[in-house]
């Protein structure tokens, strides 16, 4: 059966499909001072600590918005006036932190690597002994621009050597790859409502180590943004401060009820994983090659090269793509001759197969033919 | 037909009851980059600036978040380092844009004036002068916490002969009731999606005149909250700097569909005056009194004082409500012997007279019988 094209499989980096049943919550109005709304609430919060293995030392907190929000205010939260951020970069994330940086006057270094393999250890180690004043060190766990997936442990190792806190952005990747607080010792991780998680997008999430918490009072230049102030409030009353997003917030409790339901983080990273196999091998068969090597790619998101075919043309793929009922992405400006394709969200392998046939009549549409095969015969 | 006490009517001051159309669109997921949910975000924006009679001098900016958001985002671009805001308040969220400032180190006086009636004019000159520091004044159109009503009309006369920039905080007014960028000159307004535009709780709105925000560039001490570039930025590409709440702008934009279907601001403002009536009148006959004297209220929520009897509970009030399928709210602290019936939302008055039945039979199973009539009375 024809896919319906007017509602379309989003294949992209977010926001990503989500079931019809996290969607389905939002058909319904709630007071945000009642009871159900406040269950909600709490156990989205209990769950998000419980998939760090936090329980008692960390704490969950929504913040409406998107998850660049989060990001700001665990910035603004956890690096004192007088510390001093390190921010990797390999990507559009990482250059999105550094910007933040640059607009709020927070005192900074990047740490700037290329952009389709992680960072190294020594690359890490050499920016944080070059620069004593540096108090804290913030990356992004998976590069969603490219799929990179940037080294938590080993990162989280240096840090706890030289004594400097860790900011984790798994905006990308948190629900589907294990991010363990006992082991990375992390003082926060960021999370959109979306991707992974698969509820609507909205919510910024952050789960914070409460001692690194505790110093963050008045640190925040804004309230609404106020980490250290959301925290305490919704502690003390169950409630947010102001007015939540209350469809949002409900539908996300429901989406950790089917994170749950499904396995938790290691069945989700198995499906994605079925996902991305079925992806980066249906497209390679047709001759496209993917950007970075295998060995640095997570199951999130693939990035391929625009075949050299004078017929080809993204823009038609896209329409092609579309008109059959799925929605892919283009790259990001630095990486004009590449296209995304996501595996995240309410996707499975049987629709990736589906997505690979929509590829290849598009290709035969456009009168792409006799790719060579260079990149599937590297990977052997 | 007995109501569904599992999906109540919200007779609250917000997050109200929305359509179930307008919840519909959220069964979609949606690419930000699509055309279809580009046309809805210009949609929505002109839709707004249009109800200003604001075309071609005025922008309309979201933000997601919450209306808070979006105050304290004015706040921060308008009123410039060495300006100086004056704050009215009567109210908590008079108050909430005092603690903002207090909390951001934004220069302000407030201007205080009893809760149950609207400032004069003689005490917003009075103020004005006193202080020629000022080049800013704020003041919230309908104090939610009351229903209180302020006057626009007479304060941007006054900004006007004294050269100060009027920013209103018209979080429960807008859509209901008519602010016009040509009389009141006003530089900033700020909305909830939710309230009287009847679209889910999420996005912040400000509608911004264009002078003023030309200025405004570097203002803003966060990146996220920085209207001027979120504004630049959108009217540049047609979409947000960040991941936006797709399902909550999409149903925003159908919301704005229906406010023009219902007839646009006047016709809601009818509808909303038609409950609070027979909200209003209904209470009176049961023997509650309102708090504030008519004169003054808006048909955005009535605040009622507990009857005096010693039968009489708020929670057993709310309890009964609740299972009879409706939801009111407490009063606010500072008003502890009170409590809210809103008139917003999805609401119609034949919902209202089901409501003024429940109550009775709460009443009356509460035992509360032979109030007195001392408010209706005093009302004829």
């Amino acid at each position: 059966m024809p896919r319906d094209a007017s509602n379309p499989l989003l294949l992209t980096p977010g926001p990503v499909s989500i079931s019809l049943s996290t969607k389905m919550v939002m058909l319904k109005d709630r007071a945000s001072g009642g009871v159900e709304f406040q269950a909600d609430l709490k156990f989205a919060r209990d769950y998000m600590v419980g998939l760090v293995g936090g329980q008692g030392a960390y704490t969950a907190i929504p913040l409406p918005g998107s998850a660049t929000y989060a990001n700001e205010a665990v910035i603004a939260a956890l690096v004192p006036p007088g510390g001093k951020l390190l921010i990797h970069t390999n990507g559009v994330y990482g250059d999105r932190l550094i910007e933040m940086c640059a607009h709020t006057g927070k005192a900074y270094t990047a740490l700037r690597t290329p952009p389709f393999t992680p960072a190294t250890t020594v690359q890490f180690e050499t920016a944080i002994r070059a620069d004593p004043a540096l108090t804290h060190v913030m990356v992004v766990h998976c590069e969603t621009s490219t799929g990179v997936l940037n080294p938590l442990e080993a990162l989280a190792d240096i840090c706890r050597r030289y004594s400097k806190g860790l900011l984790i952005d798994a905006v990308a990747s948190f629900g589907a790859i294990d991010i363990d607080a006992k082991r990375l010792g992390f003082q926060a991780v960021t999370v959109s409502s979306n991707k992974c998680m698969q509820a609507a997008p909205g919510i910024g999430w952050s789960v914070v180590q409460k001692t690194a918490l505790e110093n963050a009072k008045g640190n925040c230049p804004t309230l609404v943004l106020d980490l250290w102030d959301q925290n305490q409030h919704m502690d003390r009353t169950g409630a947010f401060r102001f007015t939540p997003p209350t469809q949002v917030l409900a539908a996300f409790a429901q989406a950790c009820r089917e994170h749950q339901a499904e396995g938790g983080t290691a069945a989700r990273l198995a499906r994605y994983r079925r996902n991305w196999r079925r992806l980066v091998d249906g497209m390679r068969q047709m001759g496209f090659s993917t950007v970075v090597p295998d060995e640095f790619a997570s199951p999130i998101v693939a990035t391929f090269h625009n075949p050299d075919h004078p017929a080809f043309s993204f823009q038609k793929l896209f329409e092609g793509m579309q008109r059959r009922g799925f929605i892919i992405f283009p790259g990001r400006l630095a990486l004009a001759d590449t296209f995304r394709i996501g595996c995240m969200g309410e996707v499975t392998e049987a629709d990736m197969a589906e997505a690979m046939t929509a590829v290849a009549e598009t290709m035969a549409e456009m009168g792409v033919t006799g790719l060579g095969r260079t990149d599937l015969a590297a990977a052997d």
